[in-house]
């Protein structure tokens, strides 16, 4: 079981669209180039977090890619299911339905093994589903301190007051 | 993110072990037939079990494999880690540490997005160790009713009082 290294690119889009003032956008080789990534990949991931609703495109000299709601309203579980999508990570095929005991089990019923690892799943994505961007911002720009925090406001052009201000 | 096949098949070898009476072993080509699943993939999955300290190879006519412990003291995550390992499922690459803020976040302090996951991660796996297999066979006895456990029975050439007892 892996999770695919698209999700944490996204993610760490995701983080730097949550630090820039409310409206200001990113286009796909600024959010690539700010962690050094390959730009077609970074725009291939763009393009499925605006598919599933997490960013929108802004047109335009200034455009590219801004939050579509408040960072607060973002979690690390909309992007991983932007990325990686909402199947179950466990797809039970029932097996327990062939064989010598295949008709004795409960019709419509769920296979308590399969329930059990679809309550691990469940309790995953509620992990993720409880971090906002908002606090992960947070938490990257009270690590970086006044320094980091001066030198990402720098790179992004920024004049206003960010997430990530003093 | 997707989990293994096998971990679903070794899943059910291993509560089909957990319904035998203690010290009673059943070969891997037993355990396949009873799901109808390949023989070959089957005996694979229960090397894997084997390697992990889950199950214990016993030798002779009625050899085959049995569980390692009791059923009430092997969880689904042994299982799980026995056939897909136990490294983490979001693998962490430090990104933030290309690019123009590269050099300012604290030095050996983990990635918040990186804690995130992992935090996420560890509520899965908690919730698969809070199952036994003991539990998985007591649900699925259940669900089979005294019919479906007669024919469990009855496939092992049980005599004694297993698991799945009425």
């Amino acid at each position: 079981m892996r999770i695919a290294e698209g999700v944490e690119w996204a993610a760490h889009a995701c983080a730097v669209l949550a630090s820039l003032p409310a409206g200001q956008a990113l286009n796909a080789a600024a959010l690539a180039s700010f962690h050094e990534l390959p730009p077609a990949y970074m725009a291939k991931h763009l393009q499925a977090l605006s598919k599933a609703g997490v960013v929108v495109a802004v047109r335009g000299a200034q455009g590219g890619y801004a939050l579509a709601r408040p960072a607060s309203q973002i979690t690390l579980w909309d992007v991983q299911a932007a990325i990686s999508g909402s199947e179950p990570s466990f797809r039970c095929q029932d097996i327990r339905r062939k064989g010598p005991c295949a008709g004795h089990y409960p019709s419509g019923a769920p296979c308590p093994i399969a329930c059990a690892f679809a309550a691990a799943e469940q309790a995953y994505r509620d992990h993720l589903k409880s971090v906002p961007l908002s606090e992960l911002v947070r938490q990257v720009a009270a690590g970086m301190g006044p320094a980091g925090r001066d030198a990402f406001r720098s790179w992004a052009g920024l004049r206003h007051t960010s997430a990530i201000s003093s």
